[in-house]
């Protein structure tokens, strides 16, 4: 089954939004062996959604459309599809309930505009919305299928897989699978990363290895295809092990994981805990750490030290060496790290501090950035960096390369 | 003129990346008056490549391209719009030299792969790459221009920015001017704003309006024609006056800023400093305010006190008020805001404590989340939110609250 993807909003060709819809669903079609080949992207308009809808179904079996089911008067999908194919719209009452019921659960007061949302394509399925109002559906016309899911990703991601991808499934019967594995690398460059691989890459058929580079870090994913799923999961592992037989320094984890999960698996792993003092990055270190559930038993919290007051008054860092060696320094690094692993008694301190940027600071360039790892009972690691990236873009890569130093520390 | 926006690249169809470049292209054409009706994602795949170029050319006069310039075997973009028009590749002089000077600048080593990107159809204007190797290129034949852009967003916005924008106005001569504004609310929901502001909404021709929900936040784009940009923007300053003389109490602001900038911006017309202690936030409301450039005239730092540990360690906060009140309680983010202004010595303090999710904590459910606001010499204020997303949903609206409860306390 191949699919294409048409996302309907005119706020999207006017640059206010990404398509990040058409990201989440490619993921989900993916490892369900639905092959998308376009992603169109078109504006609230009826006749260039009429002409998209034409050109899709000349190269694609399945449609899913995101946005345009919402109560307002640009949202136009369902009402054009259904001229399209000269089906009726008509109320379903379950959508209809559930629309109320959202707004009794919300406490919000139902306007006239929102009851639009209940109207289905005449014969689709339904797709309930969890999450909010607008039903999604799915309507089959001899061998096409039209998928239609709402645009807020809050909405639409939740219900495509709970239900858009069974109701596709069923509609599938079996067919080819692909298994696809992502391998991810950090502190190697795209180019050198290739170029080591490259006899490998040359040979590829099944499987295919796509390179991707993207905020510091390079992936290959691998993509077997066969009947069994046993058998492709074993076509790649044998070339993973080909792959990381030369490159399998820089490798630190599989699939959507991250360089900062990986930290959090070990750190509980090795019940050790960890504090952090942060100048530059000012929190984004252990934000990063927050936004993953259940890691209070690895993590203590911690101090933004931004300024050089906070360096001193908090973590008490000895005014002279800021002083003599500057906050952007090995000295203030290491105390950084050392104090706050004492100030929360924690089995690690990690420390930032550097030039964000754009300007110069203690007449160091923009990029410069100091990493301190303290451990009890071990002598405090240091490690500079030269960063060549925008000033968030500096602080999120000083980030990566903490987590990167604390996995060489803890594996 | 009208343009399509071709991004290339397998990633984008399998769902590893999002196609941000679409979006940042969108608003730049947006800016200059150039209408975009479509954006196409295609695959690394020549044939498909050729076929959505023939698309394109019935319905855009400009179609730019992104990705498929660099070094690797997949990268084809550039090889596949030659052979469709018919033109040479030929090696940029310039280009050349710049990719040499890109590894002696990097201290990294040139592999053979990296040649293939001085390669240029020929008699393109060569756009020059200022954060990477492969150069971008704008063709003209006859009515059609094509332009191509690298795929990787640090490089491609630059050029597109820089060089691209100007290469596109040089053939479009002057036209009719398009001038946009959006109106930025925050506190208030999609579809009762809408109805607020239906009366303005039903009338609409020029200027349109683009109502717009995400993140919490609401956003009306305001849109008008004219062939004089002054007329166009008195245009919109009228709509402007009228929705704002309906639901002005929730506007914070125009256009691309953020909640955040616009505390920052009264912080320093005020020269008022603020320090900031947050639990289940963990840096997020530092760590953005840190993102903008120049704050540490108003931005002492703060404590992330993640664990009840960091709150009476760092924080100072009563042991027995988190015993008697617990941590997320109205008394605990008052000690919090008043202790965290007192150890930084700041004008203001902010406090975030609370239930991120997704599991319960103290008996209180999710999304529940006390901010607290201290001021020197001024009763310190707090407030209760009752979130309803997701763990990191409710971390980034209990960051907007915050921003939101100071822009009321300071303009």
């Amino acid at each position: 089954m191949n699919a294409e993807i048409i996302a309907v909003g005119s706020e999207l060709l006017l640059g206010q939004i990404v398509n990040t819809n058409a990201k989440f669903i490619s993921k989900g079609l993916a490892e369900i062996g639905v092959n998308v080949f376009h992603h169109t992207v078109v504006g609230d308009n009826p006749e260039r959604l009429k002409k998209s809808i034409e050109i899709a179904e000349q190269r694609a079996d399945l449609i899913i459309f995101t946005g345009g089911l919402g109560p307002t008067k640009d949202d136009l999908t369902k009402e054009t599809i259904a001229k399209h194919l000269n089906t009726k719209l008509v109320q379903d009452d379950e959508a209809m309930d559930s629309i109320e019921a959202y707004f009794q659960r919300t406490k919000r007061v139902m306007t006239e505009n929102n009851k639009k949302q209940a109207l289905i394509l005449e014969g689709a399925k339904v797709l309930p919305n969890d999450y909010g109002m607008a039903p999604g559906m799915l309507l089959q016309q001899e061998e096409q299928y039209y998928m239609l899911l709402p645009g807020p990703p809050h909405e639409m991601e939740p219900m495509f897989t709970h239900y858009g991808i069974l109701a596709i499934q069923e509609k599938m019967g079996t067919i080819e699978k692909i298994e696809s594995r992502v391998l991810r690398f950090f502190g190697i460059g795209e180019a050198e990363l290739e170029t080591r691989v490259e006899s490998i890459l040359e040979r590829q058929s099944n499987p295919t290895i796509a390179p991707l580079a993207a905020n510091g870090e390079v992936t290959l994913r691998i993509t077997a295809k066969h009947t069994s799923i046993e058998e492709a999961k074993k076509l790649i592992d044998k070339t993973e092990q080909e792959i990381l037989h030369l490159v399998g320094d820089y490798f630190y984890g599989y699939d959507e994981t991250t360089i900062m999960a990986e930290v959090i698996k070990q750190l509980e792993k090795e019940k050790l805990t960890i504090a952090c003092a942060e100048s530059l990055t000012a929190g984004l270190f252990q934000s990063e750490m927050a936004s993953h559930s259940g890691v209070s038993s690895i993590f203590k919290g911690g101090i933004v030290c931004y300024s050089n007051e906070a360096k001193v008054k908090l973590v008490q860092v000895q005014e002279n060496t800021i002083e003599q060696y500057g906050a952007v320094s090995r000295e203030t690094a290491i105390e950084l790290a050392e104090n706050i692993l004492q100030l929360l008694d924690s089995d690690i301190g990690i420390s930032f501090t550097g030039v964000a940027g754009p300007d110069k600071l203690e007449n160091k360039p923009a990029g410069t950035v100091w990493i301190g790892i303290a451990r009890k009972n071990k002598p405090t690691k240091t490690y500079l960096l030269d960063l060549a990236s925008s000033r968030n873009g500096n602080r999120v890569r000083t980030v990566k390369y903490g987590c990167y130093y604390l996995l060489k520390e803890l594996v």
